[in-house]
């Protein structure tokens, strides 16, 4: 945590400083340029702060390759927009709160300590944020299915760093809020996030390493706190605070920012987020999406078309079936999955179907082993930010 | 309520004085000989308490006539085990707990208040128990299909008799909990159960007639607390107490009993329940129940064969399909719905299907519009009583 007094227009990178300058969309710079060491194939919706996404194309892989995923940083930090590791000497973070007392962890010592390994999706809580523009546009980045990725993590249990410092978490405690260096835009709150603490004593990761090598600065490196199965941006970014509290944290990062409502909302209606009537965007819901064809694709008549994508949960459970349907979904047929190792990973899947000339549509329907499915109309979960779309897939295609 | 001491014996009907004399279950009565009022052809599971069920061809009908809807009552009553209706006359609901002050209703000034109905789904919780014993039996009735009907409850509206009685709810209050004149049996606490006050508050009836006649005494008359979408065990029956606190009630009858585990539980393995690791059966998990054909039925081959059966959930949403499949999940077909008047009520559905001879299987699954669906394996939410069974349906046949 930095104060905001401390930082200004010298904490922007030097691309972001120059799309500042730049001003028009026109000259928006590229991805390579955003982030240092990115492909310069992402979609930039941000360049000051960075905000990528990857093609779907790009998203075929069992593993995304770091150089193309998906970014979605929400304030500045110096120096952090590369994908460059920052050194673990040195960083420090602080554990406060209802605890026996407070303490200060020096990084370097996770290093040290059991790695555990997670292959998990990554996955920004406003993915698929465009979709819910079928009925009303929600408000913020528009994104299409790039918002995600499937990385392999390793860190250190939260747990067992826990025992290591000899912490004696008090009975009163029941959320884990946690910060990183990064700092504010100037009228804002800090970024913040709260856990809740069992899940988080029993799943998250004090992360360092990300697909073998060190946690890039733009993906949160030298320590990211991580747990598997929960949107990205409970994901602290370069933490360095971690405070035990018996109430969830009512920064504006965790209300209204990224909450959904517990009922239905028509899409369009305002919601004054409570406690009681909303929760965070904690795990994700059970998805799938379809990679190929992309949507508007003009596809050869009379050849077997290849249909691939990827579906996925909070890792509670495994996925049992994605099913995919030609005719609007009046039938649906099993596709074939990749049974991945680790139950917070993504499963690949392909099909090959035969379509009709003329515009059709391929659906794609995943459901999980605890029979969680994916609503046909996606817009029934709207909500003013667009979080957590989980609707159908629905890709249109013209057979030529 | 009544107080353990004043019961006895004399408060089982004849049929169940007899039952518990006779002893033998080879002189287990008829269920017209259980409920006055009821047909014979109801399966009797208990009858000293009554606790029946209704054969699946006995639930093909949109509304489920009184004198076949299951029975499971927890508690004797006298005079209880009879169709017939109780008077409102005399009747009293007393209101405690966080208020303003306590009051007494007269239930009769209920009949001069406007009346709301409903058409919706009466379930057991414990209704397709016995189907957890493909993994491993739970404890309890061991109920198949039957333990649920349709039917049309009205009454008014427990936020409007609480204007008539100007009862102001106090701010700490959070839970309902409601008791009923039945008493418990020696050594057992008084059955009650707690909702959360504000669903309560927004769909919970004081409940006076059912299909149009005033509630009969077996199921709970003259008045039942029904909250729609709830499990039948929430709907208190001979309500004479509501109590409005601040935490749900530790009773014996909202915990250990009629709950379900927050988390996967695998099939034989205990738990000791607590408010944080498990929840009380309130919500009906979504559903489909195949009515036509029984399990092990032998049809014939070459014919088309009519598939037929209802479904529904906790009326938060619409059923969206009821999908068939008749080759083990490899495709599934979208049925036909007849959609209900009300979202609390059931949807009758039918399909018809052409099977190879020999032995197969007939799979159904609903899903509804915010994407929930039914596990495919539906021992995922075993837990020790076998409460909330909702896997998809099998039924094999043989084709012959």
């Amino acid at each position: 945590m930095a104060s905001a007094a401390t930082m200004g227009v010298g904490v922007l990178g030097l691309s972001g400083l120059e799309a500042l300058v730049a001003g028009s969309p026109t000259r928006t710079p590229g991805s390579s340029q955003v982030v240092t060491g990115k492909r310069d194939s992402l979609v930039v919706h941000k360049s000051e702060i960075p905000v990528l996404e990857t093609p779907s194309q790009l998203l075929e892989s069992r593993i995304t390759p770091l150089d193309v995923l998906f970014v979605r940083n929400n304030q500045p930090l110096a120096d952090a927009a590369t994908l460059k590791g920052v050194p673990l000497k040195g960083w420090k973070i602080a554990w406060t709160g209802k605890i026996d007392k407070p303490r200060s962890l020096d990084a370097e010592v996770l290093a040290g300590m059991e790695q555990v390994e997670h292959e998990m999706v990554l996955q920004c809580c406003g993915n698929g944020r465009s979709l819910f523009a079928g009925t009303v546009q929600a408000k913020g980045t528009q994104w299409t299915r790039g918002g995600m990725g499937n990385v392999r993590v390793s860190g250190v249990r939260l747990s067992a760093v826990a025992r290591k410092l000899g912490v004696r978490i008090g009975a009163g405690a029941r959320f884990l809020t946690a910060e990183g260096r990064d700092a504010p835009l100037p009228g804002k709150q800090d970024f913040e996030h709260s856990l809740p603490l069992d899940e988080a004593m029993e799943h998250s990761l004090l992360a360092t390493r990300i697909n073998g090598q060190p946690i890039p600065a733009v993906h949160g490196g030298p320590v990211r706190l991580m747990t598997p199965g929960y949107y990205g941006t409970m994901h602290i970014k370069w933490v360095t605070r971690l405070r035990f509290e018996g109430e969830e944290t009512d920064n504006y990062n965790q209300i209204p920012r990224y909450r959904v409502p517990r009922s239905q909302l028509p899409p369009g209606q305002k919601i004054e987020y409570t406690f009681a009537n909303s929760k965070a965007c904690w795990r994700m819901k059970t998805k799938c999406v379809v990679l190929s064809p992309e949507p508007g694709a003009a596809v050869a008549a009379g050849r077997k078309l290849s249909v691939r994508g990827v579906a996925f949960n909070d890792g509670s459970t495994r996925i049992d079936s994605v099913q995919l349907s030609t005719d609007r979904g009046q039938t649906w047929k099993r596709v074939s999955l990749e049974i991945p190792a680790s139950r917070f990973a993504w499963y690949r899947w392909s099909a090959s179907v035969t379509l009709g000339a003329g515009k059709q549509e391929l659906w794609a329907r995943a459901v999980d082993a605890l029979g969680r499915s994916q609503p046909l109309d996606g817009s029934i979960h709207w909500n003013p930010s667009g979080y957590e779309w989980n609707g159908v897939e629905k890709i249109a295609v013209t057979v030529v």
